[in-house]
């Protein structure tokens, strides 16, 4: 496929999209984009087609990939199928199980991957049930949809079960909650695997990721301390990885505690937490997912720079203060300002003692909100 | 400027204004480019005008620098006075130094930097004097136009005058030609520093490189031993750069003599020498560059990884193996292919002992033509 392979369409436009085609295009690789937002990052990078042009994505496309993990399954499955194309990857049935909570911590259960204990949640008398049986503190989610902190109702008492109802129940319309019990973590960790259409795999390492208000804010790369955690990081996700016959790379969210690590979530694509690989390794997850998508071989996952990644969130910086600090990448996203909205990123990697001193300078410049 | 500037206006779409816009988006930048070549690599980054479009060109653009040398210095001064936008960088007048080999080498001399002897050239019987005053053999080249080798004549004999005569006489009628003594050096090197609108400069290492043809085959980077010889070239570049009030990203050429560097040319503008920076250094030539039009502070220069950049000339090698080979980053220019084209390139950094196996499996890939 390598050398008809001329044109990448992938499934979503944003900035995971802007920068896989920031990926693609040294190697030889055009991008399009099925995207309905407007004005999207991507169309940087090339053409952006809305859903109802989906036949002209289809046509402009040789073999398809995804940045957005709401992408509707029948869409996925149907671009997987198409006889005169390269495929769809990763699979539509990685989407199916990332984007219903329920059924992933099941999968992970199913695999032998730890996770906190959950229950579904179909019903108000549920959640007492829950409350019961996985005590309080208990998270409820909804089990479809909500990212970023969004669809979360935090049980602290028995009290506001109708509270959490009232804000939640109308979910279980379409699928039930997740009611999660609370776990002692000491830091969340993500890993993030590359597979080849061979199945051969390569692992990121292990980062620590910090979150203001539900929103990723911090990634420190590799993270410290880990060397214990590495082969049950690297085991659960290999173990998806091969259950679900994945291409790509994919994100494995972790929480830490006393006995080990509990697997949280997937992302089916790049994931913010591998941004600090753009300078921090030897190839980028976005370099390495493109090579997966067009059949070339994987690049070395190793650190070349330890980094850290720090999101712009709601308000961009003065950028000159920014690059005034050496050691400093900068990735504005060409989105307009929005609370809560992810429009840059900023890797800092010195490379010796400067460190500390240059995130710290990066972090006093950013007004997130 | 900063902050009301969107779009940089490139005089040029080739493969160095693509990875100027590479280097520009993620900074915040859009770019437009004037390339009257068609489906020029830059286009995959931004819109491109033709010269007969230079209004609106004009218009799109806030500010203005140029990757292509043999831009007419009438526009490029014309830009560069436009009152209500930012200006040109560099500056017109290094056009005009650069495009002209005689005046080149004559402000070399001025400001005392180190050339080969050289004459000018307005007549057959001017050949005859320079072979008396500078011996034979004698490199004969059009002062005005030519690239890569093309343009050039090398006199090994009195009995070929007339055959000099005859291939490089017609240029007489528009510039002079120059003559320039054969000199034994055993090496050519490069220096590429950027000077900020403040007059800051930074220094990139000095780099070796090998041509083929005429045409840049290897760069690379650093040059080894050349310790003796940095001071030297800095001092060369600095003069050249103060001189000409010069913002941006230059490359100057030196021969490696026993008595030190003898400057051959400027490029007024990124240079393919400085590929490697890309990922070999913390802040590319390309962001460096963009950083300068764009009034931010300088990057580091520093080298991150030692490197060595392989051009890909006239044939693509398969994508596949030389991504096969660890610590390669490839850059392929979306060109058709053409003997003498410069169409990819290839960087090799693998950080270790492996080093000078990955670059000869990488040559081994190249069928450059």
């Amino acid at each position: 496929m390598t050398n008809s392979l001329h044109t990448i369409g992938i499934l979503g436009g944003g900035q995971l999209g802007m920068m896989l085609a920031e990926a693609a295009l040294p190697l030889g690789y055009r991008c399009v984009f099925l995207e309905d937002a407007d004005n999207p990052p991507a169309a940087l990078y090339g053409q952006v087609f809305k859903t109802h042009e989906l036949d002209a994505f289809i046509s402009a496309s040789d073999v398809f990939t995804l940045e957005f993990e709401n992408t509707p399954v029948d869409t996925a499955r149907k671009l997987g199928e198409l006889t005169d194309k390269g495929g769809l990857f990763p699979p539509a049935r990685a989407l199916e199980v990332a984007q219903d909570r329920l059924n992933e911590k099941t999968l992970f259960n199913q695999l032998d991957i730890a996770t906190v204990p959950f229950m579904a949640v179909h019903t108000l008398d549920d959640i007492k049930t829950a409350a019961d049986t996985l005590g309080l503190p208990l998270v409820l989610k909804t089990s479809r949809g909500g990212y970023d902190g969004k669809g979360q109702f935090v049980l602290k008492s028995v009290d506001t079960i109708s509270d959490a109802w009232a804000t939640l129940g109308d979910a279980t319309k379409s699928a039930p909650l997740i009611a999660e019990g609370f776990i002692n973590f000491s830091r969340e960790v993500s890993i993030i695997a590359v597979r080849s259409k061979a199945g051969e795999i390569r692992y990121y390492p292990l980062v620590e990721n910090v979150h203001t208000s539900g929103i990723l804010a911090k990634t420190t790369a590799p993270a410290a301390d880990t060397e214990h955690l590495t082969a049950q990081a690297q085991s659960n996700i290999k173990k998806l990885l091969e259950h679900l016959d994945y291409v790509g790379v994919m994100a494995l969210e972790l929480f830490v505690t006393d006995d080990g690590v509990l697997a949280n979530e997937i992302a089916p694509r790049v994931h913010n937490s591998g941004h600090w690989s753009i300078e921090g390794a030897h190839c980028s997850q976005f370099e390495n997912h493109i090579r997966t998508v067009a059949g070339l071989p994987l690049g070395d996952t190793a650190v070349s720079h330890p980094s850290v990644m720090l999101n712009v969130i709601g308000k961009y910086p003065n950028s000159a203060d920014v690059l005034a600090i050496d050691g400093v990448h900068y990735h504005h996203y060409h989105k307009s300002e929005r609370d809560g909205r992810k429009i840059a990123h900023i890797t800092v990697m010195t490379g010796d003692e400067r460190q500390a001193d240059a995130v710290a300078k990066a972090e006093s410049l950013l007004v997130n909100c």
